[in-house]
């Protein structure tokens, strides 16, 4: 059997910085070059960073990346990387804008795959950008018979993988930009053993690594034999180039033409298999536990957003409250606490431990900690505009949030962090342009209950190292509140933690019905009110800052609802329709 | 020839209130058969409300439209309104959610249609919802064939018009959920025309009015007779229940079955000819002219949002200036001036111009209004923040947001409406979490050019019916400038703005890149500019308020781009990706 070592670009691209991420193709094949590599993949949309979203679009845009991937072959081969088989992702344009691959050898871009199947669901939009494609270039590598494909291509059966077991082909390179969310490697290995399987092939899968807005990549780059057994598998979150070598059939089919809808186009690059070589050991990365994958995703996701948009500091407000402070701790391990700058803003109903713990975080992460008292700046507002109640509640945490901007702004570039959690923004449990203001929102999708485990998982890890936990452990043991009345609790308003993220993570994530979330055991008394909160803050979290999506569905582009709208799961006797809604 | 008397229900329902939404087709259809209505039609998605988004997801949703559809009929037939054919939008769950229109007649849900075109671009994401409909019923009313279709089957030659065609029917009715642009209704009666000729038919087109977010829609129902001859038009804006007498062929046709991809279905649902009546004079109203057009688009937006959300009252921030003034108007129009709150916010850097255009404009409108200073609240913050520059522009800003949010939320049910245009927004122009808050955003997608426009538009208009202008003359021919320090002018920071407001239009509303803004004659330098910062303002433009579009295409849903984004339509020779980012 022939031997090929691949070499899977499990690394980070900009959106829109084609010049750039060309560059880094460039590098990176240098680099598998010089380790030996017979092919290198890159992942999806490489060239323009994925999702581009409307830049799909724009003309330039596309003339630039087919511009950019045909200077970028005859670059390769000048500078002595012609040998190499280069797969490589990027935007095309032949008859509508393509989701493309293209493979690029000995000067030319030798093949061309247009991805087949296009996602259109949750946070995809591929049919308002793309054509779909339906040829299926198989190329002989070395004597091995090689096919593309792109991402979706790999969830979908009876698509360009059964086209490539008629193509009798030995390898299936799959590139990728699949989004993390919690425990989607499980399910990523399962498709990749069945479309292998379905290939009758060997499948080497790419996926980008990194932050990009509310999406966060998590590479899990890996390769199943024909027989759908995993061989290797490379660390999540790390930019790495995985080099896998592999035994794989000499090629001996030739059909060619029409075939299931699709197009098979034989080509042949090599015929002469590579010389013998000593193989590298199969290497597999454990998947990360799941508490330890949510929090490396979040840090991945903010220092993503932070470098990108080159972002060099941030603000945030310190409550003493388990949100700031596990917020604070992602912070610190994405950019560096020195760039960290916390807030405490003690009102007359803050408590004492509120600013001790604020204070004892700083002193465990070293992030720069000051106290702006606001009862002065209340006061002043107070006699200016007469405000009680709520309207007073909520003018405390504006007038918190008035000084994060101002200090943010006086020293830029900076942004604030917005420290909610998805519970909270679920139920509109937030002041607007109080505490939700930021650029960014590390925890939007990370529900209360998750978060206080989050935290006691960061200072185990920290013990397991040696190192001083980050996070006070008061912060974590004490019953949360919002600190804008006296003696007020998070239990006045809301239902227990665990009790309302069971109902939201059935109501929002899985979009159940009332009679389902009955069904499932809910107290229907809690879920009317639980409902009624989430449906009415639809307005609130519209205006929210962006944040990492970590959840099969996250609040944004993934859950698209009307603020108008008066539509309420509710029992079939309740009255549709009457609740006035507050502002 | 069979004569028939349709009535088109040009009528706004409310997204969800699918109870609501069925008791004003039982309202409306006893209306027109109280008329003489031998057919009515209802918009496009009637029962749920358009769009519906992620509501269509939920299995409880689709069951709710499709029980009620199927109520409604046997309860027109036990209220007397069975021998009157109701066409009427809903959400089916057929093999997939379906956008659907269904015909009522006698009791019984006597044909489906499911919508064939199903438009992915723009605002629109059907193919995320949607699955699409092959078959086209073809229902013999009173011996006249009769064809359904649902809005974007309007928008596309050879599919369900050229179908009726060779079905031979003599009336396709056409029911929509078709939002306002400017000038769209010169393109929707050409289109109308185009499909009537097309299906050699009587084409009626029915429209919703109304506002659902940030979607205004105008009504302009129309019919067209098969030779493609406008012979009535509906005026915009209005709810009506509008009726046209129509000879029809009568019916000869017997193709059924596979044509064209789709399937013919035929039914009969009454042979006889209707008795003899004397038809109504056709009326065709007057397309209305551009800023009354767009003023009564942008007044059905705000009223729309805030009675559909049970929104009684506003506040908004009056500088003086074009912008909050011309909101100012729109919100007294929607809701009447007694229930618009204008709060004057002094400030040390305030001209006396701006204090008393305010005052006027109140005097003018009688809208309530009041006085807050901010000099004493800015200095608070500046005791306990050191800030200068920018930071504290934004920081008088955001003071002055502070006193609007808390009368609001002090004075509920109600709401902030932010004055910003679409060249600010464009721009950068505005202080997130200053400027920029609001529940709502009257002017969202208006460029300052035609804020202006619209102001002198409603001045005059007022003039012309010998009632006092709302916007005090001062307010429209001053140098606009945001006073957040002495002598400051927009033109210190934006180029002119009819300058400004091209390139936007080229740049935003077409698309164009690089090479094509200069070809088409505008400055290179300032191309530079105003490029950079469209691009940065992104961040700021995610966290907006909703408002009204009334352009080809908005800021919002109808352009999404990404935030963390190095792509930068620029000259050649610039270097692409270098700039850094303003926070």
């Amino acid at each position: 059997m022939p031997m090929l070592r691949i070499a899977l670009a499990q690394i980070d691209m900009t959106v829109g910085d084609i010049a750039g991420n060309a560059a880094t193709v460039l590098a990176r094949t240098r680099e598998a070059v010089d380790q030996g590599a017979h092919l290198v993949a890159f992942p999806e949309m490489m060239l323009t960073g994925y999702p581009a979203e409307d830049l799909v679009l724009r003309e330039s845009f596309r003339t630039s990346s087919i511009e950019t991937l045909h200077g970028l072959a005859p670059r390769l081969a000048a500078e002595g990387l012609g040998d190499i088989a280069v797969v490589v992702g990027y935007l095309d344009a032949e008859g509508g804008p393509r989701n493309a691959a293209a493979v690029l050898y000995q000067g030319k871009v030798a093949a061309q795959y247009y991805k087949h199947h296009l996602p259109n669901y949750g946070v995809f939009d591929e049919a308002r950008y793309f054509v779909r494609g339906d040829r299926l270039p198989v190329l002989r590598l070395h004597g091995v018979d090689v096919a593309v494909t792109v991402c979706e291509d790999l969830w979908q059966a009876g698509g360009p993988f059964a086209v490539a077991a008629q193509a009798e082909v030995g390898l299936v390179v799959s590139i990728n930009g699949s989004p993390y969310e919690r425990a989607k490697d499980d399910v990523r290995l399962d498709l990749a053993q069945r479309r292998a399987r379905e290939a009758e092939a060997t499948l080497a899968y790419v996926n980008t690594v990194g932050g990009q807005d509310e999406l966060i990549f998590d590479g899990d780059s890996l390769v199943v034999d024909s027989t759908g057994t995993l061989i290797a598998r490379a660390p999540q979150f790390t930019e790495t180039l995985f080099l896998v070598d592999l035994d794989l059939p000499t090629a001996t089919g030739d059909l060619a033409g029409p075939v299931r809808g699709m197009t098979i186009e034989r080509q042949t690059l090599s015929d002469d298999p590579v010389a013998e070589f000593d193989p590298r050991p199969l290497e597999i990365a454990d998947p990360l536990p799941d508490e330890a994958e949510v929090y490396q995703a979040l840090v991945t996701g903010v220092r993503g957003y932070l470098r990108k948009n080159r972002i060099e500091r941030v603000y945030l407000g310190l409550s003493g409250g388990i949100d700031s402070t596990l917020t604070a701790a992602i912070a610190c391990d994405a950019i560096g606490a020195e760039n960290v700058y916390g807030i405490s803003n003690p009102s007359a109903y803050s408590t004492e431990h509120s600013k001790s713990d604020a204070a004892e975080l700083a002193r465990r992460t070293g992030l720069n900690f000051s106290t702006i008292p606001i009862a002065p700046l209340v006061d002043a507002f107070l006699q200016a505009v007469k405000l009680d109640g709520l309207a007073e509640e909520n003018l405390q945490a504006r007038v918190r949030a008035v000084t994060w901007m101002g200090l943010s702004n006086q020293n830029e570039p900076s942004i604030v962090l917005a420290c909610g959690n998805k519970s909270e923004l679920a139920t509109g449990y937030s002041t607007l342009y109080g505490d939700a203001v930021g650029g960014f929102a590390p925890l939007k999708d990370v529900p209360k209950t998750l978060v206080w485990k989050l935290a006691s998982w960061r200072n185990a890890d920290a013990a397991s190292r040696g190192e001083t936990p980050p996070i006070p452990e008061n912060a974590i043991s004490k019953p949360p509140s919002a600190e804008l009345r006296p003696g007020q609790f998070d239990s006045d308003s809301l239902p227990p933690y665990d009790v309302l993220d069971a109902i939201i993570e059935d109501y929002v994530d899985r979009d159940l019905g009332w009679a389902e979330l009955i069904e499932r055991g809910h107290d229907p008394a809690v879920v009317e009110d639980v409902l009624r909160l989430v449906d009415r803050a639809e307005y609130k979290r519209r205006q929210y800052p962006p944040g990492p999506k970590i959840s099969n569905k996250a609040f944004g582009r993934d859950r698209r609802l009307p603020i108008t709208n008066r539509w309420r799961d509710t029992a079939p006797a309740t009255d549709v329709g009457s609740d006035p809604r507050p502002s």
